[in-house]
C-alpha cells in the first residue's frame, strides 16, 4: 500500500521529521512517499495562509493521482482537504481531522495542546468542523514562544508537558491531541508520564489513511465517488486542470 | 495484534457472519476472537434493549481484559461503548461510531441505509453522538420487512440497492453507511454498481480497532487512561466488580 | 395516588432520607413506597455506574408494575429513565430531569450546586439532555470533600451555602438546583437566606410524578403509550423479561 | 392553594372553557380564579399580537399580586411569561411551556397538533424556547379552517383526531400536545382511541402551577427571587408601575 | 430619503444625542426625524422593560406610517423590532441587530463593550437572535458604575477604552461593538487608539436603515410584505389598532 | 467613494451585468470599478472551485489595495471572503453574506431561490456561516436547466417566479434571496408581483460595501484591524506576497 504525505508548508526539514513519525507507525505493508510545497509559507498559521496553501495541496495531489492509494495532508487545519476529497479518486485525510476523530474513539472529552496561542482560533475550526465542540475540553499552550518553529518541541518540552497535565487535571480531558506539525513525535517522548492517552496527528493520520486505503482495497468501501460535471478552466496548474476537466491523470496535454 | 469482537446479541449465527467480514478486512498481523452474549436479545432494536445489553458487554469485556489489544462492540447503537471506555485498559470501538467517523473521512454528506425503519430513531442517536448531524443526509430503509433478521440481506437485496441509489441521488449523500449487523458484508456485494463509497460498519470497526491498538503499541497514544476512584460493589458479575474495584484482571477472588 | 420511589443505589439510609423529603412535600392524597437496589453501588457517580444501575432500575420498576401510579428514579443522572419510559405503563420521572425542568419554570438562568466536582461531567449530560444548555449558569461545588457521602450535607453546610450565593451573585443564576441525593433536604434548611429560589430534586420529582399520575387519572393525558414489538429474551430478570415480551405483569411464569 | 388563570385574549367564553378544564384537573385543595383581558385581541395568533397582549398580562398579574399562590398565562405562546417571572413574587407558568415540559416527561419525541397552520411559526418558538427542538416530531394541523375559533374543536373533531394519529404513526411522536386554547378539553374526549399520551396545555399548566406553589409553600423552593433595581416610570398602569418601582402591592397610590 | 429614529426610552436628552450621531453619519440625501417615548422608562435595562417599551415602539411607528422611508429603534435590545416588521410597511432596523450584523462584516470574532454588567444578559439575547453566538468573543464592562446613565461615557472614558483593549487583546475580538445608547458617539472619540474596528450601533443602524430604504426605492427589494389577516381589537392605541385591522394609515377614525 | 467589484469567475459578460446592477443601486457619491478573474472558471459551482477562485480573489484585492474604499466579492459562496478580511486594509463584503444579512433585516424567515439545484449544498454553507440556519426557510430551484448560465434568467423566468411564490406560500419565507450571479437584476423584474420582499445579492452587497466604507470614512468604525505577524513567502503573486509580508501596497519590488 502506497501512502503519500503532502506537506503544505515549504519547509523540507519539517517534511522529513513528519515522514519519520509516519514511517514509525505505519503497518509493515505500507510504503510512504512525501512531497513538500514549492510555493507558499514556511509554516501556515492563519486561515488566509491555509487558503493559499490549499490550492498548492490540490496541485500536489493532482500530480500524484494514480501513484498512491491514499494521501495525508500534513498541516494542522487540513488545508484543501474538503476540496481534495471532491476532486480526486484516492482517499485523503487531514492531520487535524484524523487526530480529532481518532481521539474521539479514545476518550470522552478531548483536549488540544499546541505550541502557540496564535493558532488556536484556526484549530478551533477543525474541532467545529469535526462536530466535536460538545466534547472539546479546550486548548492549552505554553506562555512563551520558541526561537523557531522547528525548535518548538525541544525548547518548550517542559512547558508542553505541563500543558498536557493541565489539560487532563484542570480541563478534564480524557485524551489529548498534540496539535501542529512542530509537535510531531512529542507523543512518544511524553507517553510514560502522561496522565491520559496522547494523540500524535501525523501518526493518527497515517493509520487513518491506511484504513481508508485498506477498506477500498478490500472492496469494503467501494463505489465511485460522486463528482461534479467536468469543467474547462483557464490558467490553472495543468494536472489540476485535468482533474476539473474530468480527464484521467497521466501525460499532461 | 489480537482483536476481540463482542456480539451484544445472543445470535451465534450473526457472530459468525460478522467475524467473517472482520477477518476478510483485517491486516495480516491481526488475530480475531469473537464472543456472543449469553443473556439478552437475539437482536437489539431499541434503546431499552441496548441498556440491558450494554451491561452484558461490560461483563464480556471485563472477562477478556488482558487477552486482547482492542475490542469491537458489534451491534449498531454501540451498547455500553462509553462505559466500557471508562472502565477497562484496552481501546474499544463501536460499529456505529466507527462507521460514521470513517464515512466522515470519505465524503461530505453521509447517508445511512438500514433494513428496518424501526431502528432509525436509535441510529439517529449515534449520528448525534458522533457530532455528525450537520452532515447527515438522512436514512433510507426498504418499505418491506424480511421474514427474519438473518435473511434481511438476501431477501431485500434489490430494495437495499435502491435505497443506496436514493441516498446518493435524492438525498445527496457522498458516502453511505450500511447500518446494522444484518447488513454486514453487503458493501462488498454492492460496490461495483454503487454510485458512492459504501461503508460496512464491521469492516470499519475492525480497522479502527486495529488503528487504536497500533497507535498504543507504537507508543504514539501513550498515557494511562483516567479512571474513577475504585469502588466496592454488591452482586455484580465478578470480573466487572474487579474493574469497578480497580483490581487487576486475573483469577477472580 | 401511589408513588414509588426507586433508589438505584444500595444505601438504605439514603432511601430513608429521600423518602422523608418526598413525604414532606407530597400532596395529602399521595401514598409513598420506596425500594432500594439490592445490587450495584452504594453511591453512583459515573456514567458507567449509571449504566449498570439502570438495569437494576428496570428490574425494580418491572416488579412494581401495576402497584403504583407513577415512579421516581431517585439518583441524579436518572439511570434507566428513558428505557423505563419505553417499557412500562406507568409514568416515570427522574430526579435530575424533574429538578431541571421545574427550575426552568422558576427562573431564566439555572445554576447547579453539587457536593463533589467529580460528578459534574455526568450532571452536565442531564442539563444537555433536558435541552437547557443555553440557560445553564454553571456548576458550583465545595473545594473540600466530606468524610462520607452521607455526611456531605452536614459537614459542608457553610461551603454549600457559599456555593449557592456564588451561583447567584457571580454566575447570575435565577434559580439553583441542589444536585445529588446527599443534598436532599438542604433546600429547606437554606431557604431563608438564599438569594434565589432553590430546587430540591427529590421534592421536585415527587410533585412531577404526582402531576403525571394526576393528568393520566383525570384522563387528560390518555392514550396508550407506543411500545416496541414483544421480544423473547434469554437470562433476564423474570419480571423484566415479561415486559420485553409484552406480557401483563402478575405471577411470574 | 389559590391559582389565578389569566386569559390574555378578550374572549370571556374562552376563559370560561379553560377554567372548566383547569378545575376538572386541579387537586382538591386548589381554588381557581380567572380573569380575562379587557384590551387586545379576541384571539392571539402572531408574535406581534403576543407582544401587545404580554403587557396586558403584566398588568393583570400586577393587579393580582398577593391574592394568588401561582398564576397561569392561558394562551399558547405564553405572552409576557418571562417578563412576569422577573417582576412579581408568585410563580407563573405558561400553557405552552408547561405543556411541552410535561410532555417531555411522558415520552421521547413530542408532536404538536394545532387547529390552524397559521400559528405554527409562533408555536415553533415555544418549542425552541423550551430547548426541545431535538425532540420535536413536528406539527400537524387540519387542512380546513373552522367557522370560528370557538367552534374549532367541534367542527374539526375528526380531522384533529386524524392529526393525532399521523403525529404518532407517521412522525413518530411518543406524546402529543394539543396546542392552543380552542383545543382545551380535547385530550379528554380523544384519549380512548389515542395511540399515544395526549397533553392538554391547560391541564398541564394548572398542575404545574400547583406544583410550583406547593414547592414554595413546603419551603422546598425558598429564596427571594432576584429582582432588578427599582425604577420610576411614566404613564404605566399603576399596579405595574408599583412593581417596576419595587413597592409592595396594595392600595394604588 | 426620510429616516425616523424612535427612542423607546423617555429621555429626550438621549434622543438628541443619538440624533446627532445619526445625522453625522447619514448620507447627504437623508433627512432624519426623531421621536421620544412618552410613556415607560428613562432607560430600559431588562427584558421586562423591553416588553413594555416594545408596545410603545409599535405605537410610535404606527403613528409615523407613511411619513418615513425606514425607521430605527434606538435602544439596545431592539424592543418591538420583530413585531414592528410584521405590522408596518416601512423597513425597520434595531440598533443591536444592525450593530452586530455590521460588525460581522468587519471581522471574524465580535466583542461587545457595554457600560454596565447589568445589561449583559439582555444583550446576550441580541447576539443569539442574530445567530452570532459562534463568533461572539464576550462582553467587557467597567467595574464601576457612572453617577447617571447620561454621564456614563464621560465618567468611564478610560475604563471603557481599557475594555476595548481587553476585548481585542485578551478575548481575541476582531471588531468591537460599543453597546447601549449611552455610548453613542464613543466610537468616534476612541478610534485613533483602538486596536480594532469599532461599531457605533446608532451609526450602523442609521446606515442600515438607509440601505433598506434605498434597496426598496431602487426596486431591488420589491414585493409586498406578508401580513397576517386583519383583526379587530379592543382598547388599543388608535393608530396601532388601524395597523392590526389592516386599514391604511391616515386620519384616525 | 470608490467601490471595487471583483468577479471571481472568468466571464466578462457576467462582470458587466453585475456592474450594471451595482451602479443602478449605488448612492450618487459612489464610483464603481470592476475586475474579472483571469484564471479559473467561467462559473464557480463547487467548494473546490471556490477554493481555487478564492486565491485569485486575494490576488485581485491585493492589486487594488489603496485604490478603493471597499470591495465586493461578486460570486455566491463568497470565495476568499474571510481570508481577504484578515489581510487587507479595506472593508470587503461577499454577495452571499451581504444578501443573507440584509434579508435578515427585512423579514423573519428567509428563503433562497437559485437557478440550479447543484449549487444548493454550497449555498447552504453560506446560510450556516451567517448564523441564519434557524431562520432558513429552504431552497427553491427550477426543475429544468438553462442552455447556458448566462441565459438562466431569461429562459427560466416563469419557473423562477414560481419558485419565489412557492418559497413564500409553501415554505413560509418572509423574504427571498435570489442567489447566484446569473440572477443579478431579476429582483427588479419580479418585484411587482412578488408576494414578499426580494433581495438581489449584488444590490445588497453594493449597499453594504458603501455602508462599511461610510462608517470608516465618518470615523465611526475606526481602529486598526488586527493583523497576523508579517511572513515571508515563496512563489506567490507579488502583490499578495507584499500583503503577507506586511509591506505597504505600491510598486512591486
Amino acid at each position: 500500500m502506497r501512502l503519500l504525505l503532502v506537506n503544505p508548508n515549504t519547509s523540507r526539514a519539517m517534511t522529513a521529521r513528519m515522514a519519520r513519525v509516519a514511517e514509525a507507525v505505519a503497518p509493515p505493508d505500507v510504503t510512504l512517499a512525501a512531497v513538500t510545497a514549492e510555493r507558499g509559507f514556511p509554516y501556515i498559521s492563519t486561515a488566509a495562509e491555509a487558503l493559499v496553501a490549499g490550492v498548492g495541496v490540490l496541485e500536489m495531489l493532482a500530480r500524484a493521482e494514480g501513484r498512491a492509494d491514499a494521501a495525508i495532508i500534513a498541516a494542522f487545519g487540513d488545508p484543501g482537504l474538503r476540496a481534495a476529497r471532491s476532486l480526486g479518486a484516492m482517499p485523503v485525510v487531514g492531520v487535524a481531522e484524523a487526530a480529532l476523530l481518532t481521539a474521539s474513539m479514545l476518550g470522552d472529552r478531548i483536549g488540544v495542546v499546541a505550541f502557540s496561542r496564535a493558532m488556536t482560533p484556526w484549530y478551533a475550526e477543525s474541532v467545529r468542523a469535526a462536530g466535536l465542540e460538545p466534547r472539546f475540553a479546550g486548548f492549552r499552550t505554553p506562555a512563551i514562544a520558541p526561537s523557531t518553529v522547528e525548535r518548538a518541541q525541544e525548547e518548550l518540552f517542559e512547558p508542553l508537558r505541563a500543558c498536557i497535565r493541565d489539560a487532563v487535571e484542570i480541563d478534564g480531558a480524557d485524551v489529548v491531541v498534540l496539535g501542529g506539525a512542530p509537535l510531531a513525535g512529542l507523543a512518544e517522548r511524553c507517553r510514560d508520564q502522561a496522565p491520559a492517552p496522547l494523540v500524535d496527528p501525523i501518526a493518527a493520520a497515517t493509520l487513518q489513511a491506511a484504513t481508508l486505503a485498506r477498506l477500498r482495497g478490500a472492496g469494503r468501501s467501494g463505489g465511485t465517488p460522486r463528482r461534479s460535471p467536468p469543467k474547462e478552466t483557464t490558467g490553472l496548474d495543468p494536472c489540476l486542470a485535468r482533474q476539473f476537466a474530468g480527464r484521467p491523470p497521466g501525460v499532461v496535454d
